[in-house]
């Protein structure tokens, strides 16, 4: 039985909404993962994990966003292939997926977030839809939010944990597309750079002299499928609790 | 070789770029398309197409835009499980992945649409993209520009053709699903109704007593897979004409 | 008696919404029509059209749009004197003015558009309005719309119908101009050009190289007042069979 | 010789552009005028002043957007047959429509305004165009600008002048009718009413209790269609020599 | 006691919501106002008088908005240090501040505008606010609505009265900026120049020729801490009449 | 010397925009704050570090923007007193001052934000700048961002450090608050609470049972003004290391 709405008739999923179920709304962006990686990390991890919670909770995966906010960890301007939306553009683009969602019956929504940058764009979506429908409720998380301090040891196990901000196309999200789409990683095109210069502040334009040329802003060396399997575990475990507490 | 820019490194499609490769945008929809279709046939066949042309000439298929604008003649608003975007919304979707692909060195986009109340807000962000950087050229067309005469008369060999603006989730979309995606087409629920009257106006809010209950608006009993591979071929025959006139 | 709203005194027009008056709104464009005819033809049809229609019916002219979207078979942007809206300039337009026409207690609204390229942009504001005010009804439509197989016949009796994608500017606009304002016609300079190419896909920027210099895409040599007043009693009835069936 | 731009081919409105004629925009708004004017005065007095002028210096009368902002003197929002914009849409839809005339060639722009509430609009859409294409200047100007002491002496011969601000329907207004459209004027209509109070300070809602029941907020008792002919003419002397500072 | 929003904690804050405080909003601009006067003159003196305002009645002054609508008289573009808003910007920003008031429980809101050019924008946030809120009332006023025949006399005692057009960093402002910050003052630093030629148009770009080089379009030589205080006197009891009128 | 901007006439402000002064622009909220902290904490903060830093480095600090975007850990939609701007709204404002303050000649703009929620719409405003003038350079920090582990272990000296995300209204804001503003600081209202429980996703509307029912999501109990001495000591060193290392 597919959980992916565009595989089901409009029947099936409105049956689905007439039961209460859960519908689960991925978001990734298209952007630079060093030269190890493809583009869509943020897709395949989003999407990877929307679906498999859409399976446990007997939900709905909604089709994914592919375009996110601009990046900045990652230098999403500064190399090519990052195809990034203005602030304006992702927030109405996700109010009004959510407003037809609630059109259609839906309730009970969650946002699988798989891009950092794209969350406060998310927030102000929800904010101005719960305003208008204050019955529907919407949760927002992203696999990072379920990492605990166990399994940072666990996946930073041979390197020191760098910190979210520059954990971009590093060991967590390497590990984990190694896991859902083993085909599209590739080791062996990656080569150890300096990590990234972290700031304390904000500047724009992007100061390209800090980035790597390669678009890795800190190692994946000790990445591996193994990690990628014990990371969706636990994350999914943390994704099924937070169900459970809002949508039970 | 890939031709999904998602699978791509950022390097890799720089690279593409850099050659002048075209970029193919899909457009689709989530919008219902009766009971023996889901919900994404029109994503499915604009994905379909683009992958397809893609591999021909050695182009990029960007990420496919799964939203599209309200269906009429499908009726979306009356269907549960069409989520369709605002006019503006969309314009603005579609506005800034064409600023960022031409940011990235896109000289050479090909839009493949999958539905047809799309194409005005595309060609107006393609107006607002072209206005501001003249030296780009930006195609769209969809599958169904490219059928002639010939071919209508092929694939409505039993029943007669009854124009476009009803042949939605019919024996030519159905036909492209069995093509594209078999496991998704089920003629063991299609249920024969009343073909859709059709207006010489528009008329706001939709008429629901005009739509089937079941949300097929004209036959596809003669759907096959084989005319699904005859459209497809002639089709294809099509867009490469298009690319070569425009593209060359 | 008056029908057209900018005559009356709103004590006169809120009596006529009182006692349910369809309002009908005409909308055209500022845009180029050969050498034969003026910038304004879809503003005089259009008004010619509700102006007429209003009358039958003892209805309200509103105030006309004179500028619409920006016109491709046309070619709007090609020559001097169009002045085209862009998208969401004329939804956020025609949204105010509906809007407007609810708050003085208009429920029947009938919007007679003149000019093709305005029409999805007009769906989307019916659709706006509508969504705040289901009890309200809006019909849009056009002159061609109206015109079935046995007019065609009448009014192309001398050459083939070339499609109503290159009837800009040719026998039908011609005929009809003829027939509401027959001092701006010029047959006497109209020169006979090649045909316009029909592609099928859209194209932007528009090829220059396509649209024959003189800015009529296909011939008017057969247009005449005749075929106008023949054009306007059928469509009127049109018309009046929409009016019948939405607003009785 | 027409100076209507809707009643001239583009060749002939592309020559003037050629030879640096003035573009004369009218704008108007559809709003309540007492039971003895109808809604269209705005429209008419400023299409009427537009197309003496360009009458007058060999300039082309742009169609004129026949829709206003918000009344408050008039009390629009109160009576019905006031179709308002928001501010928004109106200095979007000027913005459009200039952006449009200097794409073909004008270079002098002067927007001829009949209502009051649309002038700071009118300023940022001025201002918007003109730091866009600093080389285009853009006159804005309304007939009551050019309304001199001595000339208000004339007009107000039998009753002081009470302000422009309740000078809504009454003698300038009404006389200005009586010359561009006797036939739209009904003197045996009006009845005095009790001079509206005006107030130092604006507040929203509208007090509908300081509006007259008829709609006109002072009298016009003494307009005639001679006040009209006299005002015509001072008035153009004033546009004349604006035009003459600004644009020789 | 504090009438200051930002220095109230929301506990406070809500206890005077809860029992029908008025609520202040003051704006002005960041504007040039010549050599002798600071930036923020119109930020001073608005939120002056919202101080005072909001003392008298137990009101409650927002936080002020301190920058505003683009500058004509003063000629705000001409000189730096003018740092201006455009109209949406401005409109929307009223806008959020209003419904974000209401959201508390504020039904009466007194804005306090200290530059002209905002009011229009002003009126069209308090209307977009009303037709939603419509037990909401809000007023908008300035200090020179509330000047009399009277005071102007005993401001303009030594020169005529140019008019509040030119009135700009001129004697009165002047005087009340001596009276709220005399401490910016710098009478020292004003030099008479050639007053501002009044023209009875608008133009765009501005006429950078008629404006003075220091940027004082008319004189301040006879401004005074007594006349600012005479002023003030008189405004409050304006201020106070209105609140009673709209708000007992 | 001020370096307040609305203190300066225009003239000085040019002067120092010739000389190549830093701008820094303050932006801060209206938000709850608990019981013994204002509703202006984070404008409070935010100006005295801007205008402690522009004393530094002889710049300029522009008028602040008082109003923020949502707060979330600081449950701003559920007390009075907090007056949130719509995303859009914001992103507008700072797009708008930016682009003026560049028009008057900044070069090198510092944003000193005070309110954590706004900091990706400041991004998006910058970004949206910087594309349009390359040669301009902004930063963006806040005080939190300057605050190393020996910074933090000395404020958290009695109770550990409760993370960032809580860090509202508490130890750290509230010895800030005694050092820039004592008088405004009631620590005799403060009554210690259960601290907020931390969610680690998002979740549309705000639960409401999880926000302490005073407003301060964790202990100030160990706030002093001898802390905030010390931060603001340490923290504009930090502010200091980035005008050095962006602006030198």
């Amino acid at each position: 039985m597919t959980s992916r709405m565009l595989e089901m008739t409009w029947q099936k999923f409105g049956e689905k909404m007439r039961n209460g179920a859960v519908v689960i709304l991925p978001l990734g962006s298209t952007e630079a993962h060093g030269l190890h990686l493809p583009l869509g990390v943020d897709v395949i991890t989003s999407t990877g994990f929307a679906e498999l919670l859409a399976g446990e909770i007997n939900g709905v995966m909604a089709p994914p966003l592919v375009y996110g906010y601009k990046g900045e960890t990652g230098g999403g301007p500064i190399y090519t292939g990052s195809i990034e939306l203005n602030a304006v553009t992702l927030i109405n683009l996700v109010h009004d997926v959510l407003e037809e969602l609630v059109a259609d019956g839906a309730k009970k929504i969650f946002i699988m977030n798989g891009h950092y940058e794209n969350e406060m764009f998310l927030l102000e979506a929800m904010d101005l839809i719960t305003r208008k429908y204050p019955d529907v409720k919407i949760v927002e998380s992203a696999w990072w939010d379920q990492v605990d301090d166990e399994l940072i040891e666990q996946i930073f196990d041979e390197v020191p944990f760098p910190g979210w901000t520059v954990e971009h196309a590093a060991i967590a999200e390497t590990s984990l597309t190694m896991y859902f789409r083993p085909d599209l990683v590739h080791m062996d095109r990656f080569v150890e750079e300096e990590q990234i210069r972290v700031l304390n502040y904000h500047v724009s334009p992007l100061k390209r002299e800090i980035y790597p040329s390669r678009g890795a802003p800190s190692t994946s060396r000790s990445a591996s499928r193994k990690k990628g399997e014990l990371m969706v575990g636990k994350i999914m475990q943390g994704f099924l609790k937070v169900v459970k507490e809002e949508f039970r």
